[in-house]
């Protein structure tokens, strides 16, 4: 497709992003050409927006920003068969090389060479994006804007949940951003015994409760948590202070505890922290 | 068995150990006495007779020493089924209670009522020493002494080397004391693609290469080893080094990484270190 | 306890139970005295009733019936520390070893000395039963007595269910007796992306809706099974004719495909089908 | 490359091959033109030239035939970055569609979409293959030719033995032609504890034990075999006579068996016998 279209832009190496008209990206054999119908918004995007140390030692503008989208095929590569022109898809953000040794074995999450839709290349706060294929799941027609937009995001929280097997267990969401709000509903879709749930904002504590935690606490506030227990690395000690004081539970022990943690923080986490999810290594930067 | 044996006893809270008569162990109706035939001396034990943090905050005196025993059955319980006068046994030195969650749910091995024999009750530094029946395993008859009285650390090798999956995957095992040098030959009968050791005794370096180590490198003063390289959390880092430096591989890279620590060291190991195993957690310190 | 009780005994090897006064059993060191409270009658006490070729190939009579128990512990043999007097207690009815292979390595689920009570040795059909402590739960007080009497068949829902990682997976519940009916709720609960059911009752059918299965039909009459397809061996083509006919599946298919057999049949099952399972081996037959 | 090349060809529907003069194939943007330097003749060739049911059923000619091959790369398509031209490459021969719910979850192994070269579509009894280029796997330059080959039975023979953890186990290896007698050397150095084999040529049964099998027996002859354990299904039973007979295993006892079938037979396997390996079933038919 010819043409040019507006774009949000990370113009230069400093704070803000730019509206600008740049040209409509041209495919490769096995990519799609998507018109965007919905995008959001993430903590990342602000990140590259502030640009801050994280943003200034990954991102190389100028780069269209976005990685969460939504939108229809409207062109697809000579070698692409499983999109039909004016299907609604959703966009998996992380474009994989299909050729190293974790993509070769069924890990493509981990894949080395990953790209990064609005982080390492051009993203989708724009009016078309180019992107591979095996990148847009196709949604059914009617599946609303604001659902299908949150598919990436979604993923995220469906990963993590899944990273260990959490029937049965006790799990402790800690931070209930959208991701973790999300991960509330789908550790008790797969069968979790209980579900605590901390954050220092109360609509967000609130949010918790209705998104189906057992216990939803303010992290620092609250005088279950012990104040030296308010660290990060805590999160054991906490959740012990939970049962002791809030649960009677006589019958059934926690016997495994794993830390699956998600996200892109301002400093790193424990070096092991990632290698949680045994077999199963996630990203720990989205 | 009525009548008094010689035992080497941590008699008070201080540094050292006194050699003292004491009565022999009556047994219960579900274990064995066992008539000390070898006893080993581990890296706990020195822990113990110099009554360091560690020791000073988990040994009660007063308390028979030694977890590293073999012997032969000459009592068992009435409800002992799985052993006959006279056996040759080596010791499994974590006396579990078979009822916690753990327990109940083939996780002995981190039950939460372990007690370690010469840790916290007594052991085997002495002529007899009484035992659950389970802890008992026979050995063949013509086994030799000092291979019988090493099963105990031979089985941490085992167990650290099952934890994951170490087919055709490449292996760094820093610390070549004798579990680290006994886990060298099991990683490599369970197929590891390589094996790299490191230590700061020279000793202990040539006995790595012996044990079949594809590399073995003096941790602080060989070259590849980066100054910043040193530390303990550093071993992705050391391990790229190795293989930066010293291998050529283009045809396969390292999957998973995890860290999976074993022994009683001068401080924690970060907080995550000992999930790395998944759904099989172990004892992160003996 | 001294005394007599009464018992349902099968008393010789042929159809038929007997009422009789028997002594209240004695207690081991590691055992419990329950004073039953409440039983329920398993299909597997109408193979012994009938006594039909497996019965009489595998009970030798005189033998208490019954294996769905729930009571009050009465006594506690000397080693017993997980269980007070008064303890409402449910029974697992596999009394196992603690020390062949499999107990030893935490698949006492398929101990090969495993002793069935009301099968292989006293059951409980009687006003007391002697078992090991460590197969009895302690369930809370107010547990109903209906739904304690059923943890024992409850259990072999959740440890077939619980068998594969069922998470977003297709499942087909042939047979919807009292364990296929909780079944269903149990692979509902953890997450099942849909749950298909089949049974030769109208009434088990209905039950079977009425426990959540997103699709129930009748195994022979319905014009969905072909007439080839009902047979056991089946199952998959049968999956298949549903999908085919009745389901909308766009976006995602059945992965992996496993049998997961349970119970006690009038014939073998396929050699292999107990296999199906992976690491962690179920009992074929109850 | 334009021309025309030599290639044998399956060229009717009845016994027999011939030799034909056929075009050089053309490549599409993500396979590579491999120069093929060596080719190896499999039991699945065998049955295609006599066009028995199996291969009447499944091969449409005319079609090229040949699946296991080595040779050069010397064109490579517009996509293709993980290949130069010149390189040593070995083949796998499952072409895949990368697209298929399997594909898509890292279980490319049972893509439903596989096309087999020298079976579905054109394969390697030719001067010149197009291929996708991640069915290319580099070679070290100074690989023989006749290793090279065979890296594709080799490939089958890894990929059965590590279908389950062999860690510790006994395997019963039943059929040693090429990729039974590998599948030997390959449980071997993963550690498994004793391996049998079984065939009924002395030739193979010889090769069996020179591959490190720690018993070769023959499986019709040998006066082990008991006469009703002749049959396939009864691999567990004829496992069982070995060790009555011939082992003294007093320590340990073989936890789990799995069937882990590979090949082309003349008959269907049990149902079941593809889902012994859990979570990663393979290939029943190659």
């Amino acid at each position: 497709m010819k043409g040019s279209m507006k774009a949000v832009v990370k113009a230069k190496p400093e704070p803000g992003f730019e509206m600008q008209n740049v040209s409509v990206p041209s495919i490769k054999p096995d990519e799609v050409l998507v018109k965007v119908q919905a995008t959001s918004i993430c903590g990342t995007d602000l990140h590259i927006y502030n640009w801050d140390d994280w943003s200034a030692s990954r991102v190389k503008p100028p780069l269209i920003m976005g990685h969460e989208v939504c939108g229809e095929v409207v062109e697809r590569g000579e070698m692409v068969s499983n999109h039909d022109i004016g299907d609604f898809v959703s966009l998996e953000s992380h474009v994989i090389c299909n050729n190293c040794a974790y993509c070769r074995t069924g890990l493509g999450h981990i894949c080395e060479n990953t790209k990064l839709i609005g982080v390492d290349r051009d993203g989708g706060f724009a009016e078309y994006i180019a992107i591979a294929a095996q990148n847009a799941w196709t949604n059914p027609k009617d599946l609303p804007l604001e659902i299908a937009v949150l598919q990436e995001n979604f993923g995220n929280a469906v990963h993590t949940a899944f990273a260990v097997d959490l029937r049965a267990k006790k799990v402790l969401v800690t931070g209930c951003g959208p991701v973790g709000l999300m991960t509330i509903a789908v550790a008790k879709a797969i069968g979790a015994r209980a579900i605590y749930a901390t954050d220092v904002s109360l609509y967000r504590i609130d949010f918790a409760r209705r998104m189906g935690a057992d216990l939803a606490l303010h992290a620092v506030d609250d005088p279950v948590i012990e104040r030296p227990a308010r660290l990060q690395h805590r999160t054991e000690q906490r959740l012990r202070t939970f049962e002791r004081r809030y649960l009677v539970e006589t019958d059934l022990r926690k016997i495994h505890h794993a830390l699956l943690p998600l996200g892109c923080g301002p400093g790193p986490l424990p070096a092991a922290a990632g290698q949680a999810d045994g077999a199963q290594p996630r990203r720990e930067i989205k």
